[in-house]
């Protein structure tokens, strides 16, 4: 699981007194005591290849010093949830970040310094947030991705092919459906999808989107990529692409059936990242999708 | 076919000089030219039980005067499209008009005063334009509907029993798809189906329609009723009314595969009308769906 | 939560010297170490109104002793995993059995001699063990169903009503996906949603089930109802009944998300059945769904 | 639209005394009064390029003499039904065929002789009869295919290539709907993608093919295609292969709205392949689709 070897540019692995190479990777779970949080806790607890180092909380949050199994309803393991990444960071590999930007912002420099990886799946992110996340990458691992669904990566690969081989007789439309607690549409990775829809047309989607439709909106735009979003109940993420043409429609989808689907995404993407070279890496890069 | 008998209310069938009393029923196809009237030519071409009587276009119109048969794809039938409804509709029994509010309103004189069934599909109407129809209904009959198939009717009855056994745990959304032409959303099937719900509910849809979902929207509000509409193609009508609860979800979906489906309920509305009192029908009463 | 009062016909609580009534219910799970069994025992530990009285397994089983908080991904509860359900049902109210035909039957005699609720969850039971269920229950408390979820039995609700709406021109149609280990198809549930619809249609499902359609099948026999079974992933099960006439169709369906929501419903209808008069209940009863 | 230029390989246009390069192709409708050949007559009368050169219908057929145009829903068109392709064909360039294998490898020689391009969307060819098919293409030009829709030449190219980026660990399913009148399951269509999928694995479908699931099936067997059927009302045919994994599901389909669209993709093969070489073609040659 650990391909790292003594001598490659590995900002963890560099000579023979590392005596842990073939060791579990030591993960810390950032927003520990969050819906994400807690299923990469178990995800960690689940799987071959990878140990929970910390679990980390906001400072002042309420969770600080309580066991981080318990809180992800698993029988104790003696981590305690705390604020202080600094401290937790020096035995540990990588860090899972399902958080806010500020939180992921502030979690960025810390990181890069003591040279773990960084796994990154928080979304709303802003252009300048993500100049500061690429800022480190010429010394960090960074792996970042809006979905780290194998088949949600997968879905865009396709799409942006798809898009290339049809021309404007063919409309595309996303349409995504989440949990009522969602706060923002479209979905981040709705919007994945329509630049990988967009890239295949050799279009701006900033110039072609057709967002909340509503009203008199007059015939369609030739060319546009429309979206919709549903909100309801416990969903955990389903998202299709359609093309619709003369008679006929094409339609491309996924469907995440549990949150534990991104928590095991994010954990490929720590075990993968592990030893590389520092950089900024995709899911389309971990999962090995580039040649699709 | 024809249900009506000397002797009763009907506008039409007065007395045993009638002596077509079991003739084919005679219609005029408003809006002749248009993608409706032709498929409305054609389901009267193949229909038992009714012939073409007239073809109506607006005063102007390049197509005056050429052959409605013709115009829909099918063998010259000798009927001459014409704008004057006085004149043709002096020898016909009803008239089927899917159009625009401003022409259908200018209809609605004639027929009360010709006194013939008028089936109006025309989408769109006003709260005056629906007042002006309902003004003649204590003297003509009018069947009028936003969607004449019997599965959608179907569908609404459904809708509405559903959102009554089921209580605000279970978020409300529905979904439509329809051809790139299409100039309104969400369209006026999806809403009818959302007064559907509404009324299952007890609420009113005004207070609770969620539409145009787009950018921070934060959480659903509990008892919304969400609207989403893609555009594209050449779909007919896709309609799908889903109840998203904790850990399931129950979506009921209709698909209209062509718009000869809306032909066909037009045609049924119309034969069914013929000999009924004056009155203000739906399509729930042409297809008994009073006690689904 | 607990509906029951001293005096009633309940075989659990019948006089002064109760002293636990307002407590919560205390449920036995049968297969404590299966899948539905540990998504019971979860449930019950997120509920409120019920706590775990004991963890059945088969003699000889190797879980025979373990914790079955521990078996469950829980902390540990003191609660060992057992195959004497006689001893354990001493000091329990329920039982809630997802298991084989086999112990649901060996379980049905102690539980009836207890005067425990018995919500039996099994599938796959023949007439003959449906005969030695429904013989005790002039003095039991059963409650049994081929689906525990709300969505699903109103989903037959509907059916059934659909079915009654529509005549032959709509042929009826039932698809359904489950996760790969499932080893019998159709799917209870397909089958009771096929029984559903021939109650509609007024036949005998046995004489109209077109199943396994492969090779040279001939035009569609009119009248039948038709199944089809998708199987992989790890999905918990979806449904879906579809009316297919001419130019349109209608689809009801349904999607379990979570198996936790079997888990959720057996723990309602355990609550429901908590202090009722001995009887064969559905989960119809248990929802109320007889006037939908 | 005629790409083919003087001294080419074409077996039509071999010289600059071709006077009608720039004409619209000439094409016979094989079965001309059954459903496909009148949507190919409808969909000749409406395109750019092709005009009826002729109707075919087997020989003692009550439609031979009868005018095609109106045996279509057209106006007249002066082509008579008839059921002598040798004479047809001498002022034809090509003949569109959908009609049985017997009347098909009838066609064969006949369209070779005359060096017309052949068409043939006919299903349910034996592998001998395919062998005859092919025997003719190092002299005649041949386009066959399952499915002449361009949306289910792409969805088979990019199911192919999910096929291969994904493991075992998901598993296939393949699902097609279809019209109460089809005879056959799987659909030929269902049956192609099937192959695509198969070859994107690198596996047989033979040795992997799962159809008619009913009863006691077991566990689904690691790496096999699952196939299942709906029939039912006018479906004109909806294909979908699902990919199912762990807690994710990846869908691809293709909903065919009207047979029309076999039609156009039929006339589109015609035009594209009027001049070229000799040889065996599929919708993948003529859609350009070898690189997706």
């Amino acid at each position: 699981m650990l391909p790292s070897v003594a001598g490659t540019a590995s900002p963890r692995y560099n000579g023979p007194e590392e005596d842990h190479i073939m060791s579990d990777m030591r993960l810390i779970v950032a927003g520990a005591g969050g819906r994400m949080g807690r299923a990469l806790t178990r995800a960690i607890a689940e799987s071959k290849g990878a140990v929970l180092a910390g679990a980390l909380e906001a400072p002042g949050s309420e969770l600080l010093g309580k066991d981080a199994g318990v809180l992800a309803g698993l029988p104790a393991n003696g981590i305690k949830v705390s604020a202080d990444l600094w401290a937790m960071s020096k035995e540990a590999d990588g860090i899972l970040d399902f958080t806010v930007p500020a939180a992921t912002i502030a979690n960025v420099a810390i990181a890069a310094e003591r040279g773990i990886v960084h796994v990154v799946g928080t979304t709303g992110l802003s252009s300048s947030d993500n100049a500061v996340i690429k800022s480190v990458t010429n010394r960090a691992v960074v792996v970042q991705s809006g979905n780290m669904s194998l088949g949600v990566n997968l879905l865009a690969a396709v799409v942006k092919r798809v898009a290339k081989a049809l021309d404007e007789t063919f409309d595309i439309e996303i349409v995504e459906t989440h949990h009522r607690m969602k706060i923002d549409a479209p979905s981040g990775t709705a919007l994945m999808l329509g630049q990988a829809a967009a890239a295949g047309r050799g279009i701006s989607l900033d110039d072609h989107a057709a967002r909340g439709r509503d009203g008199i909106t007059g015939a369609r735009r030739p060319g546009d990529i429309g979206f919709a979003s549903l909100r309801g109940g416990t969903a955990a993420g389903d998202h299709s692409v359609s093309f619709l043409g003369p008679f006929e429609r094409l339609t491309l989808s996924h469907q995440a059936e549990d949150r534990i689907l991104f928590a095991h995404g994010a954990l490929k993407a720590a075990l993968w990242a592990h030893g590389k070279k520092p950089g900024h890496y995709s899911m389309a890069d971990v999962l090995g999708l580039a040649d699709i």
